[in-house]
């Protein structure tokens, strides 16, 4: 295929023009990134006007612009609707990067940026697989783009954008390049969503910190309070005391269950590779099980108090937590997050007050591997890798992927080729120059499966 | 007494000189004011030698130096040894005080500002004291004054500083005032002081922050797990877990107890001032005795994961938190430091590391009413304050009490003029105008009784 000849060809530049993106500090969860989160989607824009796209628009939603351009060959075609997002995580603790986080660098064959893999890297081999087929008039079908900015913060707005444009996003499926792989050797196609519901707690004890000499003892404080809290959210079982959590979880069959533990998984190169003695999670399922078909709760961040440098007697007027579950199929997010407050309420003592903020959330989803889709998506691995994905199911949330199946009755493809090692969300978050180029191939090759009649 | 009405016709430039030295923000735990640390203390000698000393010197130690001064009018005459620190508490969170911490602005009669009262506002009613009794003549002992600039971060050089000097710092009575009245209607002495131990946990989990959805629900959360420990060093009837902790608490006569129990006290005006719905602590206990004669633990700061806006799905590497135990006479500092230590070790998971680092201590201490340099004490108030004040134990610490105790074998006298209300260690720390000013008075009668034959 040409395409393919032209994509091998440009490798630098489709490198140096991923590392100008990698450059845009579009960070969605602190307001002072605005400015480069527009810069972002503008670079965007110009990148699909250059490929060749017959329109594209930045449309303004009550957060991030979301990105959309299409390029309609015939009405009578197949149509894909590409999704992906060109926000990213927050950086910090920036100290802990060993070159900074919005200055890529390539070292051993691997692009070091936050978002080189999640999601701009990713996005952008869309991008760049329909420039390769556009030019050598080999793009199959119809193609829409459709690049979000606050994913990374539960796309809040793209619910509306996908309500008000149900015509415009028409299409037979939907592609998405945001997740992972097992590994090079062995590719997997994700099949499997965990929802997602995010809040943050505030527990509040005497209206001002007090020194912890004159009133520890006497009045209770917030932070041993908090603690006391998170503590009783799970058992000596790792089971999730939230009344009615599990009510809506699906025990897998023990055949499906046969199926997952025949993933290639090492739990001792998992524990040398994390540097942990032992893992946690629930009693009675394995480490593949709890993050695939179980759903968690976790303490994304806790704080309060003093927490400089040296040493403060405070008893402090607060503390915080920032706690979210990860959510399987059939648990309704906004249930869940009614569930967690209404407890947590529950449980609070009284000599606190108790504060639970929503922050967001979205559905877990089960992709079917018997579609047309999948079989274009697993074709193309075929046919790029030389390999028969395995289908997966991932711990990750793509909150929209259940937003598409309600709105839109549309299953997503989940074609991505990010590795565990590419520490997204970390400190040196990164993405094999292998996986890049490889994953453009892929791509290409999905349109040329996925228009077959 | 002339020296009394000369106090009282000094009173603006009295003020005026306190808040030139309430302007350097000696804040001792964190290194990057350690230029302002210099600043206090070369103040405090200049203020020293107007007063007229016969010589005052900076110690230099391994941490701040300790500012020295004396004044001998006859080897034969009894001696006081006057304590005080010049460092102060770390001023943050500063967006919440309603003025600047480190520019002193007097309402409602109060001095607002970081050390107004603790403990340069006490302190330096000492170096005023003295210069009234110099000008008048009415000096009736000799004098030595040890001001410090570690007390906030537990005094550590001190003790070096005391060691070697004990012949130089020879005395009859130590006199401090650091620590607080019932109120400007019932004044009171602290014949008690609780001991302290500071540590900082830290707790390893992954080798890296972690990607919430991959890996949540199969590796351990360090922030999780520093909860369930946190939660069990207490149990559900207030007491510490730790083996060992309460083996040398000295539990108080019945008589003893009913004593205390006279203090006036109201829960209700001590809850709604704290806007507290209940005050918690150990059972069987008042909240006087929770304070007074019960030692404590409390987190006095914790920290982990993302602390930032919004949300990220972050499982943590780490998360750390400090704690400190008050402790009653008998409970040595080191050896509960070493027990609390040992015990988080021993309670944390397989699947964590612990680090525990001790970051400071210090002894409690009880002081004898029967001495002379109370009966002075207690005299200086009747003298000063037309009231005869009631001998309190204070749940605070000041570890050099003990130290002075050990290595000089003398007993402090704790003549301090605090309120509860001057929100010591808090934002909008103060200190009543009438407290500093009859506080300068009352040392001034202090020194006259207690050098009566």
């Amino acid at each position: 295929m040409k395409s393919i000849d032209y994509i091998l060809s440009n490798k630098q530049r489709y490198l140096d023009e991923l590392f100008e993106l990698l450059r845009i500090p579009s960070v969605s969860a602190d307001k002072k990134f605005s400015g480069d989160i527009r810069k972002a989607a503008e670079f965007i824009r110009d990148k699909f006007n250059e490929a060749g796209v017959d329109s594209v628009e930045i449309h303004e939603t009550d957060g991030n612009p979301v990105v959309y351009a299409e390029k309609i060959l015939d009405k009578t075609l197949p149509t894909v609707l590409v999704y992906g997002h060109y926000d990213v995580q927050p950086a910090d603790p920036y100290e802990l990067w060993d070159s900074p986080p919005f200055e890529p660098v390539i070292k051993d064959d691997r692009i070091y940026a936050r978002g080189a893999c999640d999601d701009k890297g990713q996005m952008y081999m869309h991008v760049k697989a329909f420039e390769a087929m556009i030019k050598h008039d080999e793009l199959p079908c119809n193609v829409k783009f459709m690049i979000e900015g606050e994913e990374e913060v539960g796309s809040e707005h793209l619910g509306d954008f996908v309500k008000a444009n149900k015509e415009k996003l028409a299409a037979d499926v939907i592609l998405v390049s945001d997740t992972s792989i097992l590994s090079n050797d062995c590719p997997s196609i994700t099949v499997g969503l965990r929802g997602l519901s995010y809040i943050e707690v505030e527990v509040t004890g005497p209206n001002r910190d007090l020194h912890s000499g004159i009133y520890g003892g006497a009045v209770g404080n917030p932070i041993n309070t908090l603690c006391d809290m998170v503590s009783q959210l799970i058992d000596d079982k790792g089971h999730i005391t939230v009344p009615g959590f599990y009510d809506k979880v699906q025990d897998l069959s023990e055949a499906d269950r046969a199926a997952m533990a025949k993933a290639p998984f090492d739990i001792e190169m998992y524990k040398k590779e994390l540097d942990i003695d032992d893992v946690k999670g629930e009693e009675g399922f394995s480490t593949l099980e709890r993050v695939g078909i179980r759903p968690t709760l976790d303490v994304n961040g806790i704080w309060g108090g003093y927490i400089g440098e040296g040493a403060k007697t405070v008893l402090p007027s607060k503390a915080y937590a920032k706690i979210s579950c990860r959510l399987v199929p059939n648990q309704d997010h906004e249930e869940i997050t009614e569930l967690v407050a209404r407890h947590l309420e529950k449980i609070a003592p009284k000599h606190v007050k108790v504060k639970v903020t929503p922050l967001h959330g979205g559905q877990a989803a089960v992709i079917p591997t018997d579609s047309k889709g999948y079989r274009a998506a697993s074709q193309a691995f075929e046919k790029a890798w030389g390999k028969t994905p395995i289908p997966m199911r991932d711990g990750g949330s793509i909150p929209i992927v259940g937003l598409f199946q309600d709105v839109l009755g549309l299953d997503s493809i989940l074609l991505g080729f990010g590795l565990d090692q590419d520490a997204i969300h970390s400190p040196n978050e990164s993405y094999g120059v292998f996986n890049y180029m490889k994953g453009i191939e892929t791509i290409t090759w999905f349109y040329q499966f996925f228009a077959k009649k």
